[in-house]
């Protein structure tokens, strides 16, 4: 059960887009596991991708098709990753996409595939290809909540959100979903996720625009320090609303990328929250840092270490881990009498030892809770950066040493 | 019950060296908890400490005390690590070398603290204290392995070993025992060895030896990738045998060099054996890098690859994720396509995907092993690094979760 969030909320259509899901048993026998989505004529095509050096074939032709020409088709599948699966996977990729263009009457370079599950097997191409004609005969404005379900992998629940907002007096909406719950870190792990707006935004803002709401959102978030072989962010902008079209010079186009900014963190904190084994919902705040990549170390460090991790899913308030934490973190010249460590509102350590007054009753309390933050004010400079994590549970381990079988 | 290791073997006294063991009531009721180590007058004493930037009061005091003059006597507790403890902690591990100086008629100066076991509480200085004169009248060369169990805090065996070599046609004993099982990694970890020789060795000579020894076995172990604040290793040499003193120029150091290296790296797998919940003691060995450090950076990233480990704990032959954790690893310009990974002596994956003629059933086979050689050839250079590390499995997370309780 993710921490305090129970189901997908309605999601709203987005004008210019279709989506159908199918049950093509990529792996699974009863559920559907394949996505088709459709964009507008015209609509234009934001994409990141993972940095793992063995990006997944499925990556590596969707970079190749969007350098070529302006996607019409997105091809989706869950329960397998279709990664390192060397040449054959690059071509079972091609084909897949060749399949689906053939029968939409596209070019194959104008659908991008997207694979998530196992890796190391090769994609069934055969039975995707045969769910092909259903996926397009059943395409819907209304089918997002469909495909949210369609992309799971050992996610427990669908993760979406709709957010509308106002550009030259029209209203518009931003509609994104995603699926991941482990293989969780900064460089977007085992993470798919597909943003949609019927906004009109040029192609070098919208491209801007997901880039830093992607560094802000799905890059600061960490369950088990993993990354993945297939993550990818989309930002589909259709410009079927009578909104006028932006770029980054657009009186409109903050409000704009706070508005996508607001989906990814949003999904990317769905994500932690539906974290592998999560029984807790962490944000670790490090303040007063000289800059903000000493801050990002530290934050990693603690969100990281499997000993904060597990204090955290016993919910000891063992305040000792995170300092060992922070004091391996590898900052130059650090004056551990000047760091002070919060839990929630209760100061704990301050002048290199416990704080005075702090009472473990009150460290307790806020363990106790779903939601944790974890404060470390560095005391050295005017950076500081957050982070969002879960703990390190029974479930954790179970999950992850039961997902093949 | 650790992987490969049953018992503490027979270990050699070491002329010049007499220990004590006695049960000081730190914090276990019915076990000895307190070792005094008393060095002959003359020994010289080499000490490596955490570079953890929040180290524990008495490796503070340690050092502040080495600086000064030869040590006559270590002071060892477990149960509580002074750590987390600002001032009051300093004073507490100064006021407790100064009781035994008192007692033994030495200068504090001459008394090395050395604590392990929970961050962030007071030392019971009296408790300890009450039991000094118990620890100097019970003094002997035969209580290694009293003492290498009244160390112990999570481990759940005593680790130890001892070697002869010849230096100058006279035979000299390194016996070594040491403590530790979680906390694992680089930097030492939560980590205390002791080793003694009777051998003449000049000081800068033992000193680079036990740096030496340090960098290519605790610091090449890492069981869930955090740091202690305590760790300490040190290496006395008495001098008590009929062997020559013997300098870094001397035809016989290589040997002495390789003597402490092997007690070193035998203590090291130890300790990564007794991993907190380790099933498996686990080999990772990177070939081909274009350097040493790039080789440790991919060995660390898979070392700590919670969904690696994961996999080894299930016996899951899953080399996408020790893949994918390579690929994280952050190496610039990876060629993926020249990577090759062998569990043992079956290759798994070679030319960016899995090896022609692999087998589920060979990975498997290897995977079902306690123990097992992960070896990844990069196609880069010719440097080369090993790591040992164990898998994360249920009882690490029950080990972590309820220490405090």
């Amino acid at each position: 059960m993710p921490v305090g969030y129970n189901q997908l909320p309605p999601l709203s259509p987005v004008a210019g887009i279709r989506l159908s899901a199918q049950a093509a048993r990529v792996r699974y026998e009863d559920r559907d596991d394949l996505v088709v989505m459709e964009l507008a004529k015209g609509s234009r095509c934001a994409a990141v991708f993972t940095r793992n050096a063995f990006c997944a074939a499925p990556v590596i032709v969707a970079r190749e098709h969007l350098a070529q020409t302006s996607p019409r088709y997105l091809l989706i599948n869950s329960g397998n990753a279709n990664a390192g699966t060397g040449a054959p996977g690059l071509e079972d990729a091609r084909h897949s996409c060749g399949a689906l263009a053939q029968r939409a009457g596209c070019e194959t370079a104008q659908v991008l595939p997207f694979s998530t599950g196992v890796i190391g097997e090769r994609l069934p191409v055969d039975r995707i290809e045969s769910a092909l004609d259903g996926s397009l005969a059943t395409l819907s404005a209304d089918n997002w909540s469909a495909a949210a379900h369609a992309i799971m992998t050992t996610d427990t629940v669908a993760k979406g959100v709709s957010v509308t907002l106002e550009i030259g007096g029209q209203t518009v909406t931003v509609t994104g979903i995603c699926k991941g719950s482990g293989m969780i870190r900064p460089d977007m792990a085992t993470m798919l996720a597909y943003i949609a707006t019927d906004a009109d935004v040029e192609a070098a803002a919208s491209q801007a625009c997901l880039q830093q709401a992607v560094d802000q959102s799905f890059n600061r978030i960490t369950v088990d320090g993993d990354t993945s072989t297939n993550d990818a962010c989309v930002l589909v902008a259709t410009g079927a609303s009578a909104a006028p079209c932006i770029d980054a010079g657009h009186a409109d186009y903050p409000v704009f990328c706070a508005a996508v900014s607001k989906v990814c963190t949003r999904l990317a904190q769905l994500i932690v929250r539906d974290g592998e084994g999560a029984t807790k919902f962490v944000t670790v705040r490090v303040e007063a840092g000289c800059d903000s990549d000493e801050c990002l170390q530290v934050a990693y460090t603690v969100a990281h270490s499997p000993l904060v991790k597990t204090a955290l899913f016993a919910s000891d308030p063992n305040w000792g881990r995170i300092l060992a934490a922070v004091g391996r973190a590898g900052l130059s010249q650090l004056d551990i009498d000047r760091v002070e460590l919060w839990l929630d509102n209760v100061c704990i350590v301050r002048d290199g030892g416990v704080a005075t007054g702090y009472r473990e009753v009150d460290g307790q309390r806020v363990m106790n809770q779903d939601e944790i933050t974890i404060r470390i004010v560095l005391g050295r400079g005017n950076a500081c950066e957050t982070v969002w994590t879960s703990d390190l549970s029974h479930d954790y381990v179970s999950i992850n040493a039961d997902y093949r079988s």
